[in-house]
């Protein structure tokens, strides 16, 4: 029994990655060539000729009119989201750093590969030619739908191996993809800052992940499961990239002209105001009004998922303000009370707290956009702006706003069923024993999976003596060159 | 006598916020929904019906006309100088990083919301219908205001708490948005990058405020007023985001086409000879000729600051290298001797060196300004080049070059005396011992409004054990599995 | 004897730099002065009277038409590229931080006015008034210029005065310039991304200097030559924007429309494929299979490298893909294996490992470009594709593709020879012993040209006793209070 016990601690203690990363990594990459081979194509806008015969055929006489130039900047803000937002926002662990940004980067680079194929074979496979074409939009989808792992990596933070992120990103491409052609092409909701298919489905799909692979001895890593004062300052920079280019994130696939210009203005207003309410109620949760880092990191970021659906409508100036009010005492909330409660009695250990950043806020603004898109009328769109903003043309010509915003509620709730479906099953194929994640005792370690360089405090002594030797050193120059010019 | 002064001084280390601040959060916030329920509308370039209408009446075919594709990604450069340049560029000092960027977090967020309703009743309030409309330019125009008060914060740094942050941006925006009709409207000054309007008038009325909160014993916060290697890197991030985004920064709302071009590559020139001038002076300032990262984190900035009201102008290439030489040796000059000067024998005590950055180099920043608005000749500018970089349309028809250069000056002086009159009024208000700022000994410290992590010491020791612990489970796994194997 | 050495042993230690690093600073920058007044001049299209007169003769009726509007969005990733990109990926060494990001800002800001010149004479020069013009394509020119000299930093970086880092800017600059003309204009290749006219040069040029210079006894500084945990973090910075940011350096001056819009895709496919080999040999390379952060930071980005010339062209996505593959192998192995050799055995010592990240990739990109081009069909590009994307007008307007792979290829050994034959050169500048290099045992280390701040260490004791007296008067307060209200 206790020779067994130890036995099993030893073999879940083996975290070497030597040959399944490698293997994971090469299969995974040789097929995406292939894939890509056979599959993917430029659009008409970026291949050569293609788009000397766009010019041509409609008629346009300025290479400005490239959607290139519509979306470009937008997609540099989203790709600075993936990689330094949620990166670094992920480094506030003491000694989880390298972990936290490197296997995002990891991931992100993997799945946006695999969400090209993805959601091209969903959304634009070309049934002649059987191919896929792409262009800057298409790049941007594929980061946004990479977030949606990022979001459930932020759930297992400390916990699991980098082949796991691997297979957590994999199906979380896969189910985000078929769960967005539901959402936005058979339910034809609206979502272009995804707070429906990106947030509200990733912050499930994470929970549900974590919940199976529930830790009961997880207090064995405790020391570990905690900032300190430089890691906190990283998480920092992830944040405020994240809370500055979220008017990007939610105008990044918007209508051209108005439709950018106005979810931009709604984002950033909802964003401002979520700020204030995170530090009130940071500031009250605490006995001495002291402001917890966490909440600021994370908490003034919610207005920016619940906006994600509603941005681009008529939400009103003050109607953006009042959602990012609402946001910042939801999330803070939640970090204060929430968290706590679902690891103590649901099990479920949420490392970033993603429950309160991306699930709740993300159903919000699902729910939200439901009741903007209800409430929309022709004298506020006006007649062509209320077809442009909620597409309703083709077979959608006749439907309701009514409608339309119970089709918006109804998104909301696959997106929901999505998560947590997918998350139980992914997180069941997550506990076979074969992926090389650490032991209880050994998680929130970057120990595990990386080299890591010498600790800090051995280089001060040294240096005092170098620098103790150097000056002697000197002075004796010095004085040397001072008597020969004496 | 004893025990009254030790009644005084634990009054003073009062710095429970937990009423306060949330209080006035709370407040500000939902006063922020009602205003802009009552006011604020989204323009016609960004409302869905307004755009359709505008296109239709302008005849614009193509959406890339929209006055967001022009500004939108300056706005963002700007957007992250307000955050992560202001922001990382305060996080120097070594135990008051998350006083820094957070603070300044919460301040520019606040301020951008209450700068977009007194910017609208100076400049853009429809008489008809008592609306404030909103666009892209609105924001960055928000975003510049909050500027004044951020600099500002830089005098303060360490020194007073969050509620009094908050009050030095409600008046500072204020007080901002009168000057700013003042210099813009009524003398109808130039200032696009806010030489005057932005740097003069913040860095005088964060120096008065300073001057009227003047702490003679703040040596009893020595020790923490200071840097350590890594919270200088930390600053190194803000200080380059500055630097780089400073063109936008001061081309974000000039004249489209060859306005914005000329702009950017004007502020481009100057900050690269500004960095030059900067080490050099540097260096000699010290014995053995090294370097102070405080002047490569500041003052390699200042021509950023004196480009402000001229870059727009044609002001030639080399004319733009010439004002970024000045200004590195003045700035620099400036940390070297004259802030320790006021410090000293004016009791001014200015934690970042706001007069050397900001105050100063925006003051020459105007004046030079009004020298090359006097010198403009149509020969150069092209007539309607004259008209539309100076303005000089309706009831300014007639304005002679050498009256518009009088009142740049006039404009520069307005500025001061706004930044030093609003400064000490404000500072008295900030003197009320009710907003919870710390005492001398306790300055320059998180500990007194942020629950900060455990000490970076005390992992390592842990680790090892960890490590070691682990090693050996790993050892004995292995053996057995050769042990099978074999 | 014995006294001569540690005489000399003195003089290599004297790393006083406070008379030649301002005078050099002075001179240079008083020069660059004059020669912007004599032949730096605003382009048509930054111009005030220009513009308006440029749209008057080509009938441009939209200032979005400005070549501005274009490329200001890929200049500015550019410029983030070269100061925190370059900047903080050199700040992995744990006590040479400073010296990484300082310099690396120093040598930009000189070398870019000095590209402006330098590449102004060579390549726009206009022969009937003598001058200059610029716009927004020179400055990012100026940037790609700089980044030659900035990559050969990398082999020197902790073994050199920032006096010395001045003279591999002056003479890199100058010898890019001139090995751009003969690559761009005389062979008339393409290299808008620079593999070979910046990497392959800046690789070589940086890795013959070192050579030149090689330190037998630099195992005395061996200590500092290494990371700590946050250093690495910070150096994950600069990847990471590097790695994001890489699209726009390779787009950033390629043709309008479809070009630049492909160069995006191909650059982004690349180094995503290039994240996963790298993860994946990195790990395979150590016993236990963790992974090493210096391939993570440098070999994921050697896929940009590679596709700096080709991303322009039909490479296709599947070939994006390939040439990111295979990078991401040759990188790390160059990491793994051959930078070890090369100290080793050519006495060849390369800091960051430019070997593997600049000089390889580049020459195989160089080549990959060359295949492309010499496989380009008119069926592919259409006939006025392939005039655009190769420029085949004019006295080029007969050449085959098969030639222009020819001469592709040539322009690769250009930049080879180029680099060699120049570092050479500069090397044995850098050997006179003026320049205030520090002694063997004095390399990677700030103290050198750097005032430092206090250790780190030296704050917790303190603070820890401030805590203590902070809570004691607090609780006295608070208690106080009590009785007063009871």
């Amino acid at each position: 029994g206790g020779f067994m016990q130890i036995y099993r601690l030893n073999i879940r203690n083996n975290t070497y990655i030597r040959v399944s990363l490698p293997a994971v990594c090469f299969v995974w990459q040789i097929a995406m060539v292939i894939l890509f081979g056979v599959f993917i194509r430029y659009d008409e806008e970026s291949d050569e000729k293609g788009w000397h015969e766009f010019k041509r055929s409609h008629n346009i006489t300025s290479n400005i009119e490239n959607d290139f130039y519509f979306r470009y900047p937008s997609f540099q803000d989203v790709h600075v989201m993936i990689f330094v937002g949620f990166g670094f926002l992920m480094t506030f662990l003491k000694r989880y750093s390298f972990g936290g940004v490197g296997f995002n980067f990891l991931i992100a680079a993997f799945g946006l590969q695999w969400a090209l194929l993805m959601q091209g074979w969903f959304h634009s496979l070309d049934p002649v030619t059987g191919k896929i074409t792409i262009g800057i939009e298409s790049l941007i989808n594929a980061d946004f739908c990479c977030a949606g792992s990022l979001i459930a990596y932020g759930a297992l933070l400390g916990k699991v191996s980098p082949v796991q992120l691997m297979i957590v990103t994999l199906f979380g491409v896969t189910l985000f993809a078929v769960e967005e052609y539901i959402i936005l092409d058979l339910l034809h909701c609206r979502d272009a800052g995804g707070s429906m298919v990106i947030h509200t489905f990733g912050g499930y799909y994470g929970l549900a992940i974590s919940w199976v692979l529930y830790r009961p001895n997880l207090n064995l890593s405790k020391r570990l499961n905690g900032s300190v004062y430089h890691s906190d300052l990283f998480a920092m920079i992830g944040a405020l990239f994240l809370w500055m280019f979220w008017p990007s994130f939610n105008s990044a696939i918007t209508n051209h002209g108005a439709g950018q210009h106005r979810t931009v203005i709604n984002t950033y207003l909802s964003l401002a105001a979520c700020v204030l309410t995170t530090f009130a109620i940071s500031s009250m949760g605490q006995k001495k009004g002291k402001l917890d880092m966490v909440h600021i990191q994370n908490a003034s970021l919610a207005a920016g998922v619940a906006m994600g659906t509603s941005a681009e409508f008529m939400i009103t100036p003050y109607g953006s303000i009042i959602v990012g009010f609402c946001c910042g005492i939801i999330s803070t909330f939640g970090y204060l009370y929430v968290t706590p409660f679902l690891e103590k009695r649901l099990k479920l250990q949420d490392t970033c707290g993603i429950h309160n950043l991306h699930a709740v806020p993300g159903m919000l603004g699902g729910f939200v956009g439901a009741i903007v898109a209800a409430a929309a009328t022709e004298e506020v769109y006006g007649k062509e702006g209320l077809v442009e903003t909620f597409g309703l043309s083709g077979k959608f010509e006749n439907r309701s706003m009514s409608t339309q915003g119970a089709y918006q509620a109804a998104g909301t709730c696959v997106a929901i069923a999505f998560g947590l479906v997918g998350g139980v099953c992914v997180g069941f194929i997550l506990r076979f024993p074969l992926w090389g994640d650490p032991a209880d005792d050994f998680c929130f370690d970057d120990e595990a999976y990386w080299e890591l360089p010498e600790d800090e405090e051995t280089i001060p002594p040294v240096l005092e003596y170098n620098n103790h030797m150097i000056n002697k050193h000197q002075d004796t120059h010095e004085s040397q060159f001072s008597l020969e010019e004496s």
